[in-house]
């Protein structure tokens, strides 16, 4: 994985096709990826037309590159294929719940970035689409996902035209904990974020934001309380009607 | 990622160490994989000492590779660092909510597995523990996770001392759509599943068992409704707990 030390998200594609064959051949690769029960527990959405893509847009918050990418790959938690065999199967299924979209969904995360790492590996270039669980009700819509569907993640790939700067990480010590958790002191905070808020890119970000801290900008411009509390019932109301959590108003 | 071609899950390590150097390279590349607005939401609990084995195997079924590994990698959901952080900045968080669970979720897991196929090609032997999510609150308490932080992903980690036999896959077909959601039909069902029931270790797994088919032994003994509802409120139970969902009960 000698590619993985210069990642970076990749937002502008060549004029240049990702092959079927090729395609097809880093998704079954990554088909490696272990699941719960070796049940395989996703689906994949390949959107190529670019009908198709003026349709998801507006789910992806119109970010140019799900028009502007030859692929746009929606990695579903997927129950229902399994249901389905089960009930051509003298079986009886017990999927529609949440712990069943969590570990759908941590089949269908996994596999996706085992095929982002291969994708990368081959050269391509990929931007993770956070806005998939947004709004999943539109994306739901627009792909047509039946009961024990759910999108969880987008990939946007293409052969890269452009090399944006490398984007900065926190130190290792700010994500690791030996044993148990070890809570965060106002100077271990300190410690963890002092690059990041150092660097002349961040620095200007506030600036041009009108804000005092980088952290504010992430509070009140990017990832908001008001944003997230709606962004979660409307997650929760599409869970219930793909039928992962009960419909009936119940605690 | 050569080795992923004939990736196995490992259950059973050789009586040799993993170094800190080498898990330390292996997690700070793992960090190039993409995150919600690179702010990283997640954190890793590293457990070596016998005493935290013990106390985290029962959380896991006691599977033997939890105090067999030389190794235990425990990857939170973590919104307390950056809630922290904002609040050192005078900003104001907002990410006690059910999104913000699912966006730090998608960071731990993406960055669990870049970790995992970066081990693997180093020669590393790992598996997956799905039980994470079975009795979180378990896991919690042994590791002492504060509020907005939520384990979601377990892996045991060391070098392999077996090499079992690999596992079957579904054809491609089975898992991709072009353009929508194409629904299976009975047929499509057959055709998907009917390389793996014709597998003779999956037969005898059925006679074993006792059972008429194959998805039987799924639903009826290993992922039955019964155990899948009561797992459900479990792990709603603790999300409240941990502050991802409301403590009221409200819908």
């Amino acid at each position: 994985m000698r590619n993985l030390t210069t990642r970076r998200s990749i937002r502008k594609y060549a004029d240049k096709a990702v092959s079927e064959e090729l395609l097809n051949r880093l998704l079954a690769e990554a088909e490696r990826t272990p699941t719960m029960g070796n049940l395989q527990l996703y689906s994949v959405i390949v959107t190529r037309s670019e009908e198709m893509k003026t349709e998801l847009a507006p789910a992806h918050f119109n970010q140019p590159m799900v028009c502007g990418a030859p692929v746009v790959l929606t990695f579903c938690a997927d129950f229902r294929r399994t249901t389905l065999w089960a009930e051509n199967r003298q079986a009886k299924p017990g999927y529609d719940n949440f712990l069943s979209f969590i570990n759908a969904s941590t089949d269908a995360l996994l596999y996706c970035q085992t095929f982002c790492n291969l994708a990368e590996e081959e050269g391509l270039g990929t931007c993770f689409l956070g806005t998939t669980v947004y709004m999943p009700q539109m994306i739901i819509d627009t792909l047509q996902l039946p009961q024990l569907v759910f999108p969880v993640a987008t990939i946007t790939l293409g052969w890269p035209d452009e090399q944006p700067e490398l984007s900065d990480r926190l130190p290792l010590r700010a994500i690791i904990h030996e044993e148990t958790y070890h809570d965060y002191t106002p100077q271990a905070i300190d410690d963890c974020y002092a690059e990041k808020e150092a660097l002349p890119a961040n620095q200007h970000f506030v600036e041009i934001n009108h804000k005092e801290t980088l952290a504010q900008v992430f509070t009140d411009l990017r990832y908001t309380r008001r944003d997230n509390e709606a962004m979660s019932e409307g997650m929760i109301d599409a869970l219930r009607r793909q039928g992962f959590l009960p419909t009936a108003k119940q605690d």
